[in-house]
């Protein structure tokens, strides 16, 4: 007899057990309520008990959730590098069990019995608690039928992504990011594939994008940029012409310290409502970084250019944006749960451009920011710093090779190349070898201009390498619901012209929180925006918007 | 038919898998090796399956603890306040979680499989893979018979206990102590009982103190403490003496910058050999805090005091003994494996305090530094920072009330006191409500001086707000092994005097590195000090190396 077992003969009251079946794992109730401040619904018993076991086990994939997003943010920001593989495992290994969770067969049965439950006593649910269990079903749907190695495989690729991109944006070297882009869409290719066995569908791509945009099918997407393009073909020569004659902005030149760059940035978050006991913003050498937690929403931007105070603060006001969102979702109530969580990559990217380059273009926005800046700056009058100045700085529409610098106008065609280009690679009609090629030949179909190298051609994005297949749509589709948000908002509030030039955001703030952050995942995309909007998603507003700002 | 069963009957093909028994979860296997870097050793397949298992699922085990390094650390560090409630729950949630992986009926059956495989089989076997069985089936029965529970509230309490003595510092509100401790003690107190019903024991308090000291027995550290009471009483007197004769030391008085002493104490640290590509020294206004990950060794010290060089010194000193001791483990091959573990406080003690009061307070570790310091601070020929004023200051004996300031001889009153009373706190022989008035008896009957409050008094330690009872005694037994390794390092090197002049702390690095820090837990605590010195631990170097120190 083994050492062990004779001491658990000895010492063990249930000498038997190694023979008996598993034991029922402790129940997770006391834990639950060790932890009042997060979740009142979500701890509340149900009279459907497979709901209420579900909530519970939900909670914990949320709390894995929400520790590989603290993982990847020190990852991001204040590692040792000799951490790096070893924190890459830590994430991975998370990523599976969070994933062996979410896809058991314990909550597939739970599903089931709440769902049979719904349907008997209807009576039983209120909006959120239906809601809940929807999303529930919708994310073991999306992630069921994919392996857990693939989901750890992803995870781990998904951060070395981040640190490999770094390196090309050094380098330049295509050969290393086409082995590594090689491997990202193999991966994603295998997990579209089960899904489309799964779903009975047949594009690749949409099985990717529906994990950003649930609401939206390739087809849909494709429609809209179509409509959108043809338009645009139109207004952008107008626009350019127009701009020929006026006299050109007074460009930047003064050096603008980082110090003071960094609380100007903040200073504007604190004005729109941004809640630094939650949160906080960063400045690193990575890419910026959107996410967080409701209740740890780090903000990271990358590098200041001391030359130009305008770049940080757009990447400040963008970032912004979605940690208001972020903020304001539903936590004191849901946390954890899915109803509680974002709606997706639309509604994420119209809070941070409506933010970002609906109101922080306007004209009055520049109003509030021309007197504080040459105070800040110590440039008293400077005709660099005139509300004017800035604007039309901010407004100048020029076709370029990058993304990043892109105006309001021609951003559109950026992201639709990505769209294109990334569509065609997942769905096997473009090599990645082919890639430079095809990147340089729409660059100038769409732009005008062509890249002098990779680094201003296919590498400037980091989404790609992080395995962010189907997100870039979400670019433009966000900007037309910030436009179609901002129309409403200037319906609803009167004075909303006045108050932005004074740098009074609660109004809108609270719109925003009332309509769309504090709504989570109740409704979907096109309920929401009705509601908030009373109409659906409008994708004609933005041309509107650009129209209004620019002729 | 729900919706859900209607879409997995349609899609899924194993239409009755609502009713299967629980999948096999996907082995472990891949993932391990996407994760080349670690554990070359763990990741091999043993001639017991049953142990090949375990060394998964114990890897598993290692990352949850490293992840909660992390969320610690961030916690302690870096997180927005906002954020404190939910961090605990991650905290909770993933000691659960280890604790529930831990204490699975299938680890305890595959332990029982391996034990029998090695008595079967005892060829197949070397000896890390015995001693990996055996710390494996040791940290099993250590938790086993705890439940779940109470581990998700020790750590949330630990961490807490952090956070609240940060308060209490400022406050000094005994009141507010007192609540906190007794919820401290009598969940410790339950986790201790636990223990003993499983044991057979009788001393609750050993049953906590194993944790940090396997090798020791209540009654052990009783003995020992009061042998070296009694010499003690005997040659302070006659340090204290001896020292009234001396001309007292020139105290520090000028200004010594922050980022000076910041740059110091890291240069230090690299003179000694701690590896900055995976750790960092950090100062922070918290306590400071050992532990972290051979991968990820973050140092935190408390604040530096701009009037105080050494006070920071030290502290980094001592934090930087344990980082070299974190780093050195047994990570290439065993990684995550519990015979990678370090062997508990004694010993990790003992390499911050041979660092911090052994070497760092050696005439010839002043030799080195005093060149240095006066580059640093601008001080061309202070006085002040001569080496043997800078020596006459950290050797002088005085009769204090803070333990953190308390010269090496008196030290190990504080510390013998602090062991009565929690080991008396832990087996009921005193009542918390009776703590403030026993600190302070103690403190006169030792020390021979009263503390004027209570954060003179029994609010200065953390310790016991973390909940760490039973930690206390390896201060003194590290300091006692610490004195025992210095004398061997002396006899090994004959130029070990000279090497600490000059800076030179290689040999001694890789001394420390192969006897003590590579062994992990390969042995216990006597065989690991017998092979590194050639007798068993002794309590009486300490003596001798204060005697020639001081008199």
């Amino acid at each position: 007899m083994s050492p062990l077992k004779r001491f658990l003969e000895k010492f063990i009251d249930t000498p038997d057990a190694a023979n008996a079946p598993p034991e029922k794992l402790p129940a997770a109730d006391k834990s639950i309520h060790d932890d009042p401040l997060f979740g009142k619904k979500q701890n509340e018993e149900h009279a459907c008990p497979a709901y209420t076991q579900l909530k519970f086990n939900f909670r914990d994939v949320g709390r894995m959730n929400a520790i590989i997003e603290t993982l990847g943010r020190d990852f991001l920001t204040a590692m040792p590098t000799g951490a790096y593989k070893s924190r890459l495992g830590h994430i991975a290994f998370l990523h599976r069990r969070m994933h062996e969770d979410l896809t058991s067969t314990e909550v597939r049965r739970q599903l089931d019995q709440a769902q049979e439950h719904e349907y008997e006593h209807p009576q039983e649910w209120d909006e959120w608690d239906r809601a809940n269990l929807r999303e529930m079903s919708h994310l073991y749907r999306m992630y069921c039928c994919i392996p857990s190695e693939l989901m750890e495989k992803r995870a781990r690729l998904s951060y070395e992504g981040r640190r490999r991109h770094s390196a090309l944006k050094k380098s330049g070297d295509w050969n290393e990011a086409k082995t590594f882009l090689t491997e990202q869409i193999d991966l994603h290719r295998q997990i579209a594939d089960a899904r489309c066995a799964t779903f009975g569908e047949q594009s690749h791509y949409q099985m990717l994008m529906q994990e950003y945009m649930p609401s939206f099918t390739t087809q849909m997407v494709e429609d809209i940029f179509s409509a959108h393009k043809s338009k645009l073909d139109e207004l952008l020569p107008k626009i350019l012409d127009k701009q020929a004659k006026d006299t050109p902005p007074l460009p930047l030149t003064a050096d603008y310290e980082q110090d003071a760059q960094m609380w100007l940035n903040r200073s504007l978050l604190r004005v729109i409502g941004f809640d630094f006991k939650r949160g906080g913003l960063y400045e690193t050498g990575h890419n910026p970084v959107e996410g967080g937690t409701p209740e740890d929403t780090r903000l990271v931007i990358s590098n200041v250019d001391e030359g130009n105070f305008m770049t940080s603060m757009k990447s400040a006001l963008h970032e912004g944006g979605h940690g208001l969102y972020i903020q304001g979702l539903p936590r004191k109530e849901w946390r954890y749960q899915p109803v509680a969580m974002d709606l997706g990559a639309v509604v994420h990217e119209s809070q941070a451009l409506l933010i970002e380059m609906i109101i922080g273009r306007m004209p009055e926005f520049f109003e509030f920011l021309s007197p504080r800046l040459e105070g800040l700056f110590h440039d008293i009058n400077a005709s660099t710093l005139s509300p004017d100045n800035l604007f039309a700085l901010k407004t100048r529409v020029k076709e370029t090779v990058d993304r990043k610098k892109a105006d309001e106008v021609t951003y559109f065609y950026h992201v639709l190349m990505r769209f294109e280009l990334e569509r065609d690679l997942i769905e096997g009609k473009l090599e990645v070898d082919k890639l430079p090629e095809a990147w340089v030949e729409r660059t100038h179909q769409y732009l005008g201009v062509y890249p002098e190298s990779h680094l201003e051609g296919c590498l400037q994005d980091v989404h790609w390498f992080v395995g962010k297949f189907g997100y870039f749509p979400s670019y433009v589709l966000g900007h037309m619901l910030a436009a179609q948000l901002f129309y409403t908002l200037e319906d609803e509030f009167k004075t909303l012209h006045d108050d932005i030039a004074q740098g009074h955001f609660s109004d809108i703030r609270s719109w925003l929180n009332d309509r769309i952050y504090a709504k989570g995942r109740l409704h979907d995309m096109d309920t929401l925006i009705k509601n908030a909007t009373g109409e659906g998603f409008n994708q004609n507003d933005l041309l509107k918007h650009l129209k209004a700002r620019y002729l």
